[in-house]
């Protein structure tokens, strides 16, 4: 474990005030190298004024906080400098501290330490960075859910389970002979099984909805030429254009048009295709359609006629597994007509132009968002989700190898088609049924993958060695400064 | 005095961390309300981990910093929040304060308030702003001088100079009708008038130096048509671009042409019309290239030929005043010629094309560049040098009320000029001498002089009540959390 003094400055500068951040073996020395007093012997969690000096040269007026092992962010010696947030003083402080000792550190060194002495598990570490990243209470809740342990904790849950699992299994080798004792651990020993392949899937299901609302939601407005969807679709952005710096570090994805509703993010997908009318590449304009439907969750099917039969069956296929709200627009011109009301749900009336309607509109956005479970943990993170679909595999894997050839698993029916969009990760889920058939597999080869289910669920929270490689890819996309 | 409690963001947003500052008359009262620990009865100066809530909902982990009256910036109870540097997290503390009792704080209020209470006179509380504005280590170096009252010991040493001379003129009134102790009198009056006269116009003419280092110094390239000026220009900016944030408060001006040398900023003025050749309109050019000579502090005259004598007498006569660096360009084609090295400098040999001879010109600037006195007060604020002026006219009203009709003042010969070009506020120096007449003015109302002397010079300080209005002023200006 790297034992060096690394600093960086933890805020953004130009502000009034810079808080420069060191941590590690000797903070307090280093620092007293260039600090008019002497604070190598300062209480923890104590403030001390002074100056910051270059041999006689006042470089600024400071406040220093400490702070001591192991009761530090760190969990190492600690040191902020509140320092005036001019960029000059700021590089000349960072300057000094290095010529004293210190070395630059690396994104996200300091959670990285955090994690490496302990204070935090991986996924908590990386909750910080999603923390620091959120813009809106849905991104909020999830991260500041993950920092407080809402997966690690269900995730230790997970592992006494599959603790349990591997004991009865050991029981069964040991009692093979004994019939009736092994049907009744037979029983036992598939009904957690099952219950733990029905937790992994739940878990990896909810990063649908989780990445969704971390990412904002993607919404597509579709209809015929000239139905008004960039009225539309100016009318949302006008009144409710969420804030989106381009200052690095702010938003995760590129700029887009985003509206920001009850604190939730929805995006909407570049959809210039749509706009396209009657021009003779028509055909490439209805494929853009199609795609930009495709990345959508919820698809806002703009009319302003009654469509047919036809319409109506190929925009209801296309949208299968998505939220699709028929919005008629202009109605201040031609009022909805009843017969496709009675098809699909009936049409939100509105006028783009006139900006009438838009409040039901929002509301039926607000309604077909993915819902954050109030108790639940929900899973944001790819390298999550990943771990999680391999962990899945490897549950099945028990499953087969206990003989449970059919088995209809709990879950949302919806959900099914919403993994397949996320990438088909999850195999052959939700259409067969087991039954408590004798095993096929040697019980030793059972038990292997189920180490491996309990290694593909450590990985998230960093419970055993993680490479190093891991972990770098893990930190390089924090702030210097975290 | 406002005794409200006030809060901002102390740090620019989207770092790893942001803080928030509370300051006024019960901060941790406020703070009790959000805070998960009560911190009523904190110790000053000491550190506190935990959660913002807002009820139940955790908005933050965080560290709150304790300070406590009068030891604290503002000399008020102090608060400061150290939150994860998220956008959404920081508005909601703040919309959470300010639910529980706070006003969101006024650009530099905390500052005003530290300047009400007495921890900072006027100058000191402007030096924190030009401290936070510092880019560069000259206008570090002028901003920390007088943050670390280096203008106001200087300005109370003229106050007590100007009480004794309040005094000495009581005591002529005194004993007028003895005309040996007059006399006496006088000569120690006069004597310490023009001191006092000496050391306010010495402080008044450092504006100009103090001014140009800390806005960077202008420099105009100035030369014959296809002399290679652009090229010049091109290449010293080329090796030596500053760092020029278009952030709102990181430069005082448009973003202009600008090297740093040294630590200090060379500002090249618009000669767009110097690089006008020979089109009909080549008046209109040679007025622009004046225009810029006027705005100068240093011209570089660039030559690739042997002026005649007539164009350096012209040259001269237009930078007088200024620095006049005379340039070879093209070195590398053409040598330098013996004879113009006679009547002006000898011209620094270069090639602009093939940056030849740059780091010699560079030193040359430097050396043209106004010298931070090392011991001496350095006056950059215009509003100082605005009182200065005042100042300096009703000294000089009391010198002629005390019948110094003749005086030659010291002062260094090249600032009277710059003295004209700051736009000749000071008036009537340098020229006349005064002898030792008797008074052609009543005693009282030379001592209406010298309190108007006193006011002009307390106005810098703020030692007497400063008008709102003037406070607004100086204080608009500043970031809001300082």
């Amino acid at each position: 474990m790297e034992k060096d003094t690394i600093c960086a400055l933890a805020t953004a500068p130009c502000g009034a005030l810079g808080i420069i951040r060191i941590s590690g073996e000797k903070p307090l020395e280093i620092l007293s190298h260039i600090f008019s007093k002497d604070l190598t012997n300062a209480h923890p969690n104590t403030i001390h004024y002074g100056y910051i000096l270059n041999d006689s040269e006042i470089i600024d007026e400071v406040m220093v906080s400490v702070f001591r092992a192991p009761h530090s962010y760190t969990g190492e010696d600690c040191v902020e400098i509140s320092c005036h947030g001019s960029r000059y003083i700021l590089n000349k402080v960072l300057e000094l501290l290095i010529a004293n000792g210190c070395r630059m550190a690396n994104p996200g060194e300091f959670t990285q330490r955090a994690y490496l002495n302990g204070k935090l598990d991986l996924s908590q570490a990386e909750a910080v960075a999603d923390l620091i990243a959120s813009t809106n209470k849905a991104t909020h809740q999830m991260a500041m859910s993950q920092l407080r342990g809402g997966i690690s904790t269900e995730l230790s849950r997970l592992r006494d389970q599959l603790l349990k699992l591997t004991s009865l299994l050991e029981l069964e080798l040991d009692f093979s002979d004994h019939e009736d004792l092994e049907f009744a651990n037979r029983t036992e020993l598939l009904e957690l099984a099952i219950k733990t392949d029905e937790r992994i899937t739940r878990l990896a299901e909810s990063f649908h909805a989780g990445n969704a609302l971390k990412n904002g939601i993607p919404v597509a407005i579709v209809g015929a030429p000239n139905v008004g969807k960039s009225t539309l679709l100016n009318a949302l952005l006008g009144e409710e254009r969420a804030i989106v710096s381009d200052v690095q570090g702010t938003t995760r994805d590129a700029i887009e048009d985003t509206i920001l509703l009850d604190g939730i993010t929805f995006r909407f997908i570049d959809t210039a295709g749509i706009r396209h009318t009657d021009d003779p590449i028509e055909l490439m304009g209805i494929q853009r359609t199609y795609a930009a439907i495709d990345k959508a969750s919820i698809v806002l099917w703009l009319i302003d006629a009654e469509p047919t039969n036809e319409e109506i069956t190929d925009i209801t296929a296309r949208c299968e597994g998505r939220s699709l709200i028929p919005v008629w627009n202009k109605s201040d011109l031609l009022s909805p007509c009843p017969v496709c009301c009675d098809i699909i749900t009936a049409p939100i009336p509105i006028s783009a132009k006139h900006g009438q309607g838009l409040d039901t509109l929002r509301q039926q956005l607000l309604d077909a968002a993915p819902q954050l479970p109030d108790n639940d943990v929900v899973v944001t993170n790819a390298r999550h989700y990943d771990a999680l679909c391999r962990a899945h595999n490897h549950i099945q894997r028990v499953l087969d190898g206990l003989g449970a050839t059919k088995y209809s698993p709990l879950g949302h029916c919806s959900l099914a088609t919403e993994r397949l969009r996320i990438g088909d990760r999850i195999t052959g889920m939700g259409t067969q049924e087991y039954s408590t058939l004798k095993s096929q597999l040697p019980t030793d080869l059972v038990a292997e993958d189920l180490r491996l289910t309990l290694d593909a669920l450590a990985e998230i929270t960093g419970g055993q060695i993680t490479p190093n490689e891991v972990l770098g890819n893990i930190f390089k996309n924090f702030c210097i400064g975290k």
